[in-house]
């Protein structure tokens, strides 16, 4: 087989040439969890100039892989074939949902392993079972079993992830990786082009419609952070003088003290007066947003299609008429330039106000959710990250607001347990100079909580906030029953097995401002028991739970059957 | 819509009839994780006459009903759409591979939800991806969006998981399972047939040919345990003096001290007696064998087409050919009543040895692996239940036998590691008058092993053998690398965390025998952390990953690239 010249002169392999192309992409750490079918793999990984972090648990793998994804524009999960890949599902099915760009590499059997269709260990119905899998949640997938088409197949994969900012996946023979690379001829992926008359008769259309409009308001999707187009939707605002929110997955793309920010729009759930804002508005303009129910706050959103206008990357909407052949980027140029008319000065009807230092008389306070999220707004600074799970954790978050660009990262979409703990470390190895924090229930922490245990192995040190209300707090409030009761840990004495960690357990304000103050001059794990009553949740979360246990609930057709598990106060050994 | 009447005389809803149909087959416990879309269904789970096992994350869910269901004939599984259910893929493809009777139940977005296709907090691709992606492990599946149809879908489904013994996925949409069953004619599913003439012709060619053999022996399978066979292929064993091997995923299959029982054979893993006999038969009877990599020792096995009978729920081969419409248990059946010649008494190669207890001058020698099985074989007992996790957890006990029946589980062939200590919680429940140990590596213990958690819960008593060699030690002997390293935890600690539990740690063959025999002595979980040296491994571990090393490490071709980590010994703080 004929060996490739490539740039650097150096014949290649295809073990080598996969990191190379990926670490060229701007990929600096794998996360990954090695078995035998990949360990070959392995072997390149850790000779290329990727660094390879090993997790405990494949579920990990995937959810630090998304995290440093998103925080990064790239991630790269390796994990063993079916037994590792199947193990990982559901994280990179939360990417794909929610458009993080996670390159994932599996070992597999050889092509003549394939042959007569034998029963070889951690093989399921057939040899392709992982790969049709995978390709229910990827943006495209490929075996290099052929050794001549492999560079190809890797840059078309490793391509498509990035242009659709979706998980893509690589299926690597244990036998190709040390065979020589075939050279191949770069294809540029014909991209996208815009149709200009559909795009100038859509920006016509907008033009009259926001120029009409008494109040037009901007929701900053999440798309914006993900393509790189967030500076252009903000020239929109700024430009014109159009006000700003964010949705809940699209948190701080927007630094959160813009003056024409007016916080985060999910129906119901939201702040008062964004909410009110919002609702009110007679035009608006959803650029890159989810239309989700958790946007829509369990559909209390009171938006009509027939004021709004959405740009995304996949479609162009006009109240209830779409333009096709848009390119999500040339729109949002081509808006900048539109002859709106400037707006007079914008009087924020929810501007971000300072945080508030703990008054002496309320430090020995009993904490309450909302507690939580103000004292931590006071520690928070530029150089944040917030990585939250599900929950209170998640939606308690909409009302905590610092005067500072912070960023927060949280499966606000897909809503899977579980990303908090592993994610900090993605957060940490994509931009060490920053301060994480992970917030987590007790739920989500007995799921992926001892993934500390690698934070520890590396030496970084994440903040992480555990919020111990009992069992599934959330759902409580939906349907209660004994199956949302866990076990009470005892969940500090993790340090102890892992060696490594500062713990604390909180019950007051002032406990936990000390506690936060203490982590923040630490460079070492914090782990902090947040005790919280088992009844106690934000404004946000009960406006959600009172919704959706009007649907999961429904005592005028199904009596509800759950014995409830009694109201006990949480976290009294 | 009509309300049915069953035959107790009380109209049921379909999600009262779904537990209540289930239960019927011999169901007493499931394991779940509820989640919003599930909860409705757990209510009526926990109405129902099954109890609900709420473990700390859904791969244990499915480990757990997966050896459930081999020790009680059938397992329920029961999470939430998407971020539960593919959370639990992998342990259920590993039911799948394994033939393990596990019936998975998912909460699920209403019919009206799915209308338009809006984006649902969950949804990954489409609605039908979960679907889709459990159609890839399963026998049978459903989503239960017709009430009309429900009852039919629940027994056509549960019908299958028991005949196939597979895997079967049913979908409940959260807000049909308070609507009332519609009444369904029960459709006897038609059972395969044999054709009697191909059988006689079968059953007169396998006559002959273990008529003019030598040295015939049978192998006995996997699938005689899960259809219940295996008195019919021991009948025939001892009807004819023909001596019996079982294979490690069959392992206990035949109880271990009958005279005909020659051990478990894996080609070079077996044990040297019964390797020689089985690779010099000249008619190797196999019954109910999975053919896989493992149970032919990486191909090391010497098994000729020619000279074997293969007969399985899915096929009948004599030599090169095949039957064709012969069903399993009448190819049994009749192999018993042909006219075999009854052979002389069997001098057994490889009985079992009485257990020789310790020595008091070896009680202060080290531990290595192989003696942990010698010193385990001393406490178990008619009583005992051994699951085993991959690694020397699973080789090493090959040659574990004793003079008592027991039972072993294992993923033995589908080879993921994790399963042990979920799988002793299953069969506690399963069965609570048995002694269950869990042998699990510290690898694998780091996945799954905080799941003692719900043994505590539970107030069951497993008592856990982590064999700790610091690191993923199978990998290190087929290719190293810093990948194979993992942190080195403080295990016992982990019963401070779930504040339950009696720990132990042990570095001598003496301190093993002591913490066994206090371990047996109690009801409590007892968690024994086995000190091995980090290049320590048993005979059929070595010979494993000798084989492995040949394929994945082929220094002739692929440079070994692993730095290794160095050759300290494990276990030092």
């Amino acid at each position: 087989m004929p060996k490739s010249d490539l740039p650097n002169g150096e014949p290649q392999t295809i073990g080598g040439f996969l990191f190379d192309y990926i670490h060229k992409k701007g990929v600096r750490h794998a996360f990954g969890l090695p078995g035998d079918f990949a360990l070959p793999t392995f072997a390149w990984l850790e000779r290329s100039k990727i660094e390879c972090v090993t997790m405990t648990h494949e579920p990990s793998v995937g959810f630090a892989a998304d995290a440093y994804a998103r925080v990064n524009g790239l991630g790269l999960a390796c994990v063993t074939y079916c037994v590792g890949g199947l193990n990982m599902l559901n994280s990179i099915a939360g990417a794909y949902a929610e458009r993080s760009p996670v390159i994932v590499i599996s070992g597999g059997p050889s092509a003549k392993d394939r042959e007569g269709d034998p029963l070889l260990h951690h093989k399921v119905k057939t040899f392709d079972t992982q790969r049709r899998i995978y390709a229910e949640v990827t943006c495209a997938n490929t075996i290099l079993l052929d050794p001549r088409t492999a560079a190809a197949e890797i840059a078309r994969v490793v391509d498509a992830v990035i242009e659709h900012c979706r998980p893509g996946y690589i299926e690597v023979p244990y036998d190709v990786v040390g065979e020589p690379i075939v050279p191949f001829d770069p294809v540029q992926t014909a991209r996208r082009v815009t149709d200009q008359e559909s795009l100038r008769e859509a920006i016509a259309e907008c033009t009259e419609m926001i120029n009409q409009a008494k109040k037009p308001v901007i929701l900053a999707g999440v798309e914006l952070h993900r393509f790189k187009l967030t500076d252009i939707a903000l020239a929109v605002a700024e430009k014109f003088n159009i006000p700003i929110a964010a949705t809940l997955l699209s948190k701080s793309v927007i630094r959160e003290n813009h003056p024409l920010y007016i916080g985060v729009y999910s129906g119901a759930l939201s702040e008062p007066p964004c909410r009110e804002y919002v609702d009110q508005s007679d035009c608006v303009i959803m650029l890159g947003t989810f239309i989700t129910d958790m946007f829509l706050g369990m559909n209390t959103a009171q938006l009509s299609r027939s004021s709004s206008i959405l740009a995304t990357s996949e479609q162009t909407r006009v109240r209830f008429h779409r333009y096709d052949g848009v390119v999500f980027g040339d729109f949002l140029n081509a808006l900048k330039e539109a002859k709106l008319k400037k707006r007079g000065k914008f009087d924020n009807p929810n501007p971000v106000s300072e945080s508030v230092p703990l008054k002496k008389d309320e430090l020995h306070d009993p904490l309450r959710s909302a507690d939580v999220f103000r004292i931590l707004s006071l520690h928070i600074d530029d150089n944040s990250v917030v990585v939250t799970d599900v929950g209170d954790s998640l939606f308690g978050a909409i009302g905590l607001r610092t005067g500072k660009r912070n960023e927060f990262i949280a499966a606000a979409y897909y809503c899977s347990m579980g990303l908090a703990v592993p994610g900090t470390i993605g957060v940490c190895m994509a931009d060490p100079t920053k301060r994480v924090f992970g917030i987590v229930g007790d739920g989500a922490f007995q799921m992926t909580g001892m993934e500390l245990s690698t934070a520890a192995q590396l030496g970084i040190g994440p903040v992480i906030l555990l919020l111990n209300n009992d069992g599934y707090g959330t759902q409580r409030f939906i349907l209660d029953g004994k199956f949302n009761d866990i076990r009470m840990w005892d969940y500090v004495k993790v340090c102890d097995v892992i060696r490594a960690g500062e713990p604390d357990v909180v019950e007051t304000k002032g406990q936990l401002d000390g506690a936060l103050r203490k982590a923040v001059s630490s460079n070492k794990i914090s782990l902090i028991e947040v005790r919280l009553d088992r009844l106690d949740r934000s404004q946000p979360l009960k406006t959600l739970t009172d919704e959706m246990a009007k649907l999961r609930n429904p005592a005028t057709r199904t009596p509800p059957p759950g014995k409830s598990s009694g109201k006990k106060t949480a976290a009294k050994k």
